[in-house]
């Protein structure tokens, strides 16, 4: 039998060591919006999609909530995942990493005919901005 | 001035022990479509996003392709992300990870009316299937 639809990615995480400087540098220089905001972690949204900033070490435990319970997770290293972005604000993109000096790491023309840039977040984690042409699929 | 737009997360990284045990995983029981496999990873369409596996420690380096250098990154531990359901498809995917195996490890009714189950994949990456109305943004 078929499995039902997965319809897409809806949440990525990030294992930060200082919450609050992640979400600073999410916020003010990548435009996203914080909507919640714990000690331990930090949500934000990218359109339809969520980023969710946790403290390294600060979800090693089950946490209890009214509808039910939320399981443990953790991670470390400099991981890497991509935001879509249209064709048309990657200079603008560009300029906006310079404008706050955020280097960029990589550029690379993919045969669809998409562009990604590569920048690293205050962590080192590796974020890619990708325009369509990239994969099959996007 | 306002950054421009980030359309959505495209892609989202595991970086796993075993790449084809994590793919027989994520292809057979989940349902997505994997388009490219390399001895370092394998990147799997769920809809319009890509959830790719990496070799824990096989992206160390720079790797050159023609149109330019992938950075290196990497990660450990069990990290967390969802996908999105449709809140319809949620007793199909119960019926279905019982029917493989999978143990169900959580299940949370949030607020906002969505419900969001939870699953461990071979790694111990805490994998979550989410319906709408479990974000403002969702």
């Amino acid at each position: 039998m078929n499995p039902p639809k997965l319809n897409r990615i809806l949440e990525t995480a990030l294992y930060v060591a200082d919450v609050e400087r992640s979400r600073a540098f999410y916020e003010r220089i990548l435009g996203l919006t914080c909507f919640l905001a714990l000690d331990r972690m930090c949500a934000l949204s990218a359109g339809p999609s969520l980023l969710l900033l946790f403290l390294r070490g600060g979800t090693t435990e089950w946490v209890e909530l009214p509808g039910g319970r939320l399981p443990p997770h953790d991670g470390s290293g400099t991981s890497h995942f991509a935001f879509a972005i249209d064709a048309g604000t990657l200079p603008a993109w560009k300029q906006r990493l310079a404008d706050h000096g955020v280097p960029i790491t990589s550029e690379v023309r993919w045969d669809l005919g998409g562009t990604s840039i590569y920048f690293d977040d205050p962590d080192g984690h590796v974020v890619e901005l990708a325009t369509p042409g990239v994969w099959p699929v996007y």
